[in-house]
């Protein structure tokens, strides 16, 4: 009776976890929190349409999802105007992203990213072995030049590159992202993460052919359409790329009632025209409240706001202390100099109320 | 724009899929399947508390699912009489096998199963470099002694055993699978997959003490539960084995809803006797029907009947193929000399009926 023998790779990794849930913290305080903004989950909820496909479907609980998510997929590609051999459909961008890193990285293969983006990315990565590469962030926003060279440097197979950016909120414009996708080094995929693009301004959307041999997008059903909680994502890149996704992909790893939910809430146009609005609103009353308190509020192309408080980490980490302390799960940005904000979902008004108390406490 | 560089393991995978989902199958037939019997979906559905648990749970789908499973697990820990640091659930049994798989094979790391037995664990240490070694199913079971036999010759790392058996719905008892876990080489796991245990009679669910180092059991909502489509399984060992699970888990992989879902049926134990009920009288069924037509059903201990068709695999393929054509979704076992057999999974007694006429045309 000896014990297992794990890989060497899972021997040397640490037992991190990229994020600390709600419900952990709530535990950990020994009360729950009044208002929940510190996810990026969309409080105003998915489509009305969503949530009686999700009941709906219910009944259907007992048969396994759709291997395929051909019907899904079907929609998605009349959605973007692609074919749906396009497409691949996941268990949330951060399915998606274990399955992209474990097709392209293996233990020292390079792989590159800005200092303080989605950590769940750099877990995967350090999952599969591969070395991180991180660049600075410059003026609050990931930095394609300097992505690009240290790419160029490490002969990187992979880049990542959310836009708009999280934890920030910043954004670049179509034609930045499109000259990265068209400047990229000979073998190296651009992973561009879209999770919050239906909340950007259409001229950060760029335009890259669908058959660029190595650009992955990638989005969800979780941000914009409100259903974080159905663990449904989508990339979408040339054939030859996404094909190879049924090589390792959970085939058969769809939840039943997220496919039907999701396929509800991409009809639903008009809900998400209603979300986008709310957002919009949520959004610069976050501002006004943080300009009220002589902090400034980061312009914002997601469905969050980075409120820079103004001096160093250590005062944001206080000010986000007292905000958890009074019952706001929010989050800040793990690394410098960003980590002299705070980042604030959007949220119905009765939420954004307990925030502005909240926060006039706190300063 | 050159061409992502795969790993040299994912440009050596061929494009497999474990399984043809029983959609695409309609797609292909151009009609709907009429009886829905081929992938051991319980079509006797999940509790009422469970899709009332689910229903309720669309409201909160804009929340990601809790990333500890904290309450299923303390609810699992209960039932199982262990801590809930033994447990770890996950996206379906299919998942934690991924991971298993993941934590210990790489590349040539040698693996033991037997020739038939669940392909989806093959494609999974495929998918990370393993070698499979395969016995053969001795009397229509799976086979310890020469699994353990394999195991020592080949040095492996890990053993995969379903008990009860899938597809042929064989068991072995308790005492067995006991012994079988005493004798595990050093440093070898065994993977006890028993997806099926809800149905089993109870000699056949072994006691295993739960700091056993190298035992993971893996069981799931999708079977005796009816909630094949939420994706929510669970595997329990010792606390040692399971933290692992965390360095490589998605910890924000599972659906709220059917974390909801999950603990609600778990509570409803009268369901699972109902449901229990019922899979023994189609069990019954299914046997009758094929002793009408002098075939014999193998005794099962799962919510499937193998029908043994009498000869040889092209056969039963024949059998099969006009049960398909008339309307009725079966599988049957991939490999000689199970492939003599057709499987057909317990359903309510509509579905019953319609597999009973077809099976008369077919024959």
């Amino acid at each position: 009776m000896t014990h297992p023998r794990y890989t060497d790779l899972v021997q040397s990794l640490p037992a991190s976890v990229p994020f600390v849930g709600p419900e952990t913290q709530e535990r950990q305080r020994g009360a729950p929190f009044l208002a929940r903004l510190g996810a990026n989950e969309n409080g105003f909820g998915p489509s009305p349409r969503a949530i009686a496909a999700l009941q709906e479907a219910a009944h259907d609980a007992w048969m396994y999802g759709e291997p395929e998510s051909y019907e899904l997929r079907n929609a998605l590609a009349t959605h973007l105007g692609v074919t749906r051999d396009n497409i691949v459909v996941g268990e949330g961008i951060d399915g998606l992203l274990c399955y992209l890193v474990r097709l392209l990285v293996g233990p020292g293969d390079a792989v590159v990213t800005s200092d303080g983006a989605y950590p769940t990315f750099n877990y995967h990565v350090a999952g599969f072995g591969g070395t991180l590469h991180k660049v600075p962030y410059r003026d609050d926003k990931e930095d394609p030049e300097a992505l690009l060279a240290k790419a160029h440097e490490t002969g990187a197979k992979l880049i990542y590159l959310a836009n708009p950016d999280n934890p920030m909120g910043t954004w670049h414009s179509a034609a930045v992202i499109e000259q990265l996708a068209a400047e990229l080094p000979g073998g190296c995929v651009l992973a561009l993460d879209e999770a919050y693009v239906e909340f950007a301004p259409e001229d950060a959307v760029p335009n890259i052919a669908i058959d660029h041999p190595a650009v992955l997008r990638l989005r969800t059903f979780s941000k914009g359409y409100g259903l974080a909680g159905i663990r449904v994502g989508y990339g979408f890149g040339a054939t030859e790329f996404i094909k190879n996704f049924d090589k390792i992909r959970n085939h058969f790893g769809m939840s039943r009632p997220g496919q039907a939910a999701a396929l509800a809430a991409l009809h639903d146009t008009e809900w998400l025209e209603t979300t986008k609005a709310n957002v919009s609103e949520a959004r610069a009353r976050i501002a006004r409240v943080a300009e009220r308190h002589g902090l400034q509020a980061l312009a914002s192309a997601t469905n969050f706001v980075a409120i820079d408080c103004g001096r160093d980490g250590a005062y944001a980490r206080e000010v986000l202390s007292k905000l958890i302390g009074l019952g706001v799960f929010a989050r800040m940005p793990f690394v410098s100099p960003q980590d002299r904000c705070i980042r604030i979902s959007c949220g119905p008004s009765v939420e954004m109320d307990i925030l502005e108390n909240a926060l006039s406490s706190s300063l």
